[in-house]
């Protein structure tokens, strides 16, 4: 196995990498923050997929969550973390490493 | 759902996007064929992994495979198709729409 192959595919932050939390990651890496209602209107994602993929951001410290009431309604609003950033830059550089852009 | 968002995650091709596929439509985009023993060394993956993948792009039309036997052992190559090379392509573009390289 060649560790150092610019294809292999482990290199490949899969946290990132996962079509969803692309586009969520995509979306608060240039807008450093978003509602949940704007996240799923852009993404076409479902409530719980979206919900499912943005907890494992949360965990894995790449975005953190603030929920509020807006009009007695909950609001829970996604920012991008410096740790997230850094990983996004991270995948783009190692997407662009093995697909050659 | 904003079907004409550019961050819609359906836009990705989900059959190029996975790690280990995107990995081999790459090495395949780029040198036409390559035998079963190059794709393992160069993406890391494990046998089963590498074999259920490439199947999977054969089944979609993205990719051949010929078998053959060199030294009575069996060889598999694999060969990027003219599909193939569209929807790598069209993956491609929609990525970079996405992600805004």
């Amino acid at each position: 196995m060649s560790e150092e192959s610019k294809y292999n595919y482990r290199q490949i932050d899969k946290l990132v990498h996962s079509r969803i939390r692309l586009a969520v990651m995509t979306i608060l890496v240039q807008q450093e923050s978003a509602p949940f209602s704007y996240l799923k209107d852009q993404t076409g994602a479902t409530d719980g997929n979206l919900s499912s993929h943005l907890s494992k951001l949360v965990e894995a410290g790449y975005i953190t969550e603030e929920k509020e009431f807006v009009d007695k309604k909950p609001k829970t609003t996604y920012f991008i973390t410096k740790e997230g950033r850094k990983a996004f830059e991270e995948y783009l550089d190692r997407l662009e490493n093995l697909i050659d852009l």
